[in-house]
């Protein structure tokens, strides 16, 4: 396969900032898949405030599993966001089969999304030199994840 | 773990078509993925209007994926769309790594479109005792992708 | 009073789906009524997703009357939607008088819902010879108030 | 069952304003009742004007039957608004069984508001002091059912 | 000329529904060109209530029309709409040249509305066995004329 | 009072076109409160089709009236829209007092667009030379008029 | 003339309501022509704003007057908004002839709204007793239009 | 039949205005329904951009229908837009049976579109005396139809 | 500084109207800032719904503070919704520090509720007389209040 | 280069139509870019809706851009719009680099809508032989840019 | 009380950080009461653009209000926006008493603005070390509030 | 010409972020009209997706030209983006004169895209210390023309 598009990144930049964002996509993808299984498997008395809230989720990851794609395709570098290879690299904690109680569900999500919000903390301090475009779609990004958290923490909470 | 939801069905029209339910949670999923992946990778002149049919088919096959899947819960199956489960268990062709010339693009698509439909007609006769119900959204789905078939398929075609 | 709307079907095909039409037309303005019913008078924790779930189910069960009565008149029979047959002749659980605990409602929903489903899957079987047409509306109907029915359930279960 | 909602009214104000509310609420389930019945039943050269004219009372009916029942909820009264008591208590003139001709679901309805605005009048005056927030509901609620009534004469009148 | 869609049906399967859908365009075009005709040169008192729902026919027949052409395409039909295959083709009644009594307009679309469902009443069963894709399609195009017939029937109607 | 706006055109030019002008504002204000009238004094079976369609050509006037007038300060010409002006002034043939028949209001609405229009083509020979851009406007508000007339026509019309 | 709409109101606050309103009607109808009449003759510095202002204050008193000739009606009394009514009856200030200081449009609105907020003040008196619905839409009325009054001298005033 | 709609136009004027209006409302549902049919029997590499073109001109091509044939109404002439009207008398040069190769397409689309234009051009000369109300519909039609002319040409051009 | 609005109400009737409103202002300003306080301090199990329905409090007391607000420079007044003036003279009970149990939230709003729409119930009473347009946007800001003050309390309820 | 687009003009009156498109290209980019020059640095008390009517302006130069550059494509002109031809080749009278006080921005708007404005009148009586279709489009620009001279006049003037 | 909201921040980051979250909160909704007691307060010849204008500074200041109290959550720290609070803390310059001028509105609120972005353009520098996403934050809220600042000014200045 | 607008920037930081932002309004301004040049002269047989996705390019090209326009204004810079200032200083590679073939459309916009993208990186480095709030409008902008750089190098390129 040639290299058909051009970066306006040299080499090395490229290679960093494509690295972070080839693994962006596969983190999103799974938390994305994540947040449906829950969707469709939840019990429990908070069904109906869990069933939308994952939908919100659902809709956060998708949107900036595009935007972390095509950020990619933007620097010359191919995203790979199949099946297999979600299955294979994404850092997230999972989710158990079957159905599951509605607070074990905020646990679940909890726990991935401060996993998946650690990686984010970590290619923000990545790409700083190597690509500052970059960087900001990730602050954007850990904004937004940082935002859920602490919505899906509210509900385990107490005062 | 209990069996949370009742089901209007009995216990063998259940398992009948909770099976092809589910089934076809993995194949929708495993077909959003690789139109998203095509979307992406894709170059050649004709990059613009698959750019964009290609997002078309992703909606679809998303929608449909929620479809299935609440149908499932609706007769009391759980459903199962995490990665590893489709990495797995879907019966499409894969898409190849990479970029992506368009009229390869096109081939591939065509080809994944032709097995689901495959699967979604076997269906379609499998549920017809079990739950007619069932067999109507599947009906309704192989509907659509035989329309999606039949316009990727014309962009290969000569009169 | 004369016959003033011809119909398509022949008398018998038309009695038969005429009868499912109207009994159906009762049910679902029962149904509608006691979602309201509901709607206003639910107290305790879950007051909130609960007040607007109803008012889904309300809008879900004014809809699908629309098109139970139009499709009887489509085959020249009058439907009857007063509130004297309705408190005749409806199929339903009924709902208690006074304020209601959240979970009794939820209850009291679920159970009707599964009376109302019971009704229109007899009818999916009644109708498959006297007219496909009517038969495709009792399966749709069908489909939603069984989504429903999981979602309903869903807040009772544990996994 | 206790009363677990408190009003912001003294006991006897509370009771003649509920009892003022619970009976519209009843009279204004009924009248959507009937006002579909029509929409359904009309036959004659007029049907299209009067099939779209009586879903605009429906309409109008159901709103405010929200409304009225959400009032009561406020005071800390429980509605009820079930078919069983709507076919006891409402005070409207009620409608023929069958098909109807165009002008005589005219004269049904203009009959049937002329009983229902007669009452909410009453009721105006029964609430002035009981409850000026509720007249006010009620003043609102005559002046669109008597422009509705004027609207369903004009279609009787003779200049 | 070759075959350039290829079809998930058999040559039987596909010749059998194929027919019926290349008739069914045909019949719907000219039902919209009649209706059109009607909306443009019907007069009478009832002149404006017809000219409206004339347009509402037009609206359905030319949906229905793209949906079966392209159902065709799908199956690896090539459906034929051209005015010269309407006009020696199609089975509906006709309508009367220049300006037209708006009762003469009612009775003229009953009847032609009684034609084309009387066919598609006929495809419906035709394409059972053959394809149940299809025959779906049939059955929601059948739902909607007949709710039509019954409305353009009212106007005519004495209860 | 001085002349604060300039125009572009000499001012023979504008003394023609400005009659024009500012005798269609008086003409159309006269017909737009005409039709309001009719909208609430009609009576009769037809009035629920007749009351919408007078609002169509309030509105209709209303809009012409504004294109008109700002067509007139354009040229900087100044409009005179006064309620005496309109009393004095006006072409139409006015409408009588009172409840007024449904179709002794379509004659007179007939009547008074003939009027009118027969105005407007005298206007668009005036101005043709005067100023086209102006002779534009009157040709399009010509058009929407003769639309109408042939509307309200057609309601009085036997084929 | 027939009296063909039946009042709820008995005779004689029928009488009181309706002088009301048929006077309102007048005033409101003169009042948006006069705006209108300012809106396209306005010049100066603040021209822009006053013509956008002047246009909110037309629509307030468009609606107001159908709101207030449809109530006449509702309570069967025929209201009369033609020009020539308008000229005699009026109760406005009126409005000077050709282009205005935009400051001099500002002072007649002003005056033109006190004066008829003054008239709405005593109707609120005169029919708080013969109708509450008539009193209730003036309440609503001179609410609107003292909102415009402060807004309108705003522009005038020095703190 | 009698004449039922008068016209503003005199004998003379009518005659030519009116042939040249119903010739229009031909030559434009034919070309319509071609575009339809290339819609669906278009295959090839730029079967997405023309499918989706095609249908911009369905409309485009519709909606002037419905302006000229209303514009015939409005002058008293009766429209003719029937299937077999249209097949005996349309100007465009037709379109082939089955399915078309991309580019065959768009020469059959420039061509027929030229021929369409041609013809709208003379009419813009024959109505210029007998009706310039007509005259600015056919200029309207003609500065649509040649844009669209040159887009199709444009797919075809080389620089 | 001098008094730069001029009040269509005499002096007295002014000052008791207006030291309603401004007290208005001051507690509807305290009240969206409690609620936004609340909207982001809350945890716990209904964390969701709170925060949404924390959100739709927020909005009901801006928009009816505006109302208030301008309903007092309507009569001359000016109304005074500093920080330092609402943190003197509010009337509310306030709301504690820190993250709060959602349980907790549900009572302080209540509470807080119950005040305000105390002190709503009074002005209704102080401004009977003095101005019928400023008692009637009370009413209206009781009956929304109350209405929230009824949902607040069914999530404490039990039946 | 070739002439890859066909005229339907002859190549005399292609030529001058052309010839004042072209122009008409240039004079309407550069009003867009002063205007846009202009909202940016006007100061003074004004600044506001100066601010805002300057992006009307340029809304209204940047779609008749576009309609005068696609109407000389659809006549097989190529459109010249580049900066370095506008610079060239504009008839406006330009504007002052800096930050400009409101009057000053008046003025200049006024003065360069007055000299497009002139072109424009010519560029009628040029195409008004040469292609009435083209001529249509240039009555429309006038129409609209001397609705703006007024307006922008108007802020200047006095009574 | 506990700490229920884990943060993704160490300690001293998140101390840094909350504590300029928490400043701004007070700012920001200061900020905002300011300009809705300017928005009911101004007077004078430009009232009309300052009360608008005034309502999109509080709508900005609103809507970051809640960004920085949503980003303080995120991050575990409890935001305080009550009355006594703001009152107490807010770094504003206030706003006086009473009606005001509309010279002397705009100069208070440049001034405010002034004030407020200099403590933005402090925590930027604050922030870049604690938190980046929170400083990406402040970066949004400086580019908004300097770009309302030149508007404001702009209003004073002379070129 | 006095400084009419103050900065919260320093005179050497405002200068340097001033001459970027100046240099940017002229390289946007040239873009889009580059775009718009192209999207009215391509031709060949991919017209259709390139005449859509060089409006895409305008409206982006456009909408930054505004943020960077407004942004020199907020810190007290004023902006020329006037014909000839955007002639004589654009940094864009130009684009041929007449007709252009659809290929040779897309290599001018990569190169075109190219040369900017390339001035942006350079802006972003430079207003790093200058003012981080730039900076930050830089990023964005980048981030954008980079993805439609690969959007435009993905239709001339081979996998």
């Amino acid at each position: 396969m040639s290299v058909p598009i051009k970066s306006t990144l040299d080499a090395e930049a490229q290679r960093i900032t494509g690295d972070a964002l080839r693994a962006s996509v596969v983190d999103l993808i799974d938390l994305s898949l994540i947040a449906k299984q829950a969707h469709w498997n939840v019990v429990g008395p908070n069904f109906r405030p869990l069933h939308l809230a994952l939908d919100e989720l659902v809709t956060a990851a998708r949107g900036f599993t595009d935007d972390v794609a095509e950020r990619a395709t933007s620097i010359g570098v191919s995203p790979d966001g199949r099946a297999q290879t979600v299955a294979k690299e994404a850092a997230g904690l999972g989710f158990p089969d079957g159905w599951q109680q509605d607070t074990d569900v905020i646990t679940a999500i909890v726990d991935n999304l401060a996993t998946v919000i650690g990686r984010f903390r970590e290619r923000i301090d990545t790409t700083e030199k190597s690509d500052p475009v970059t960087q900001d779609l990730f602050i954007e990004i850990a904004a937004r994840l940082e935002q859920l958290h602490w919505m899906w923490q509210a509900q385990l909470a107490t005062a």
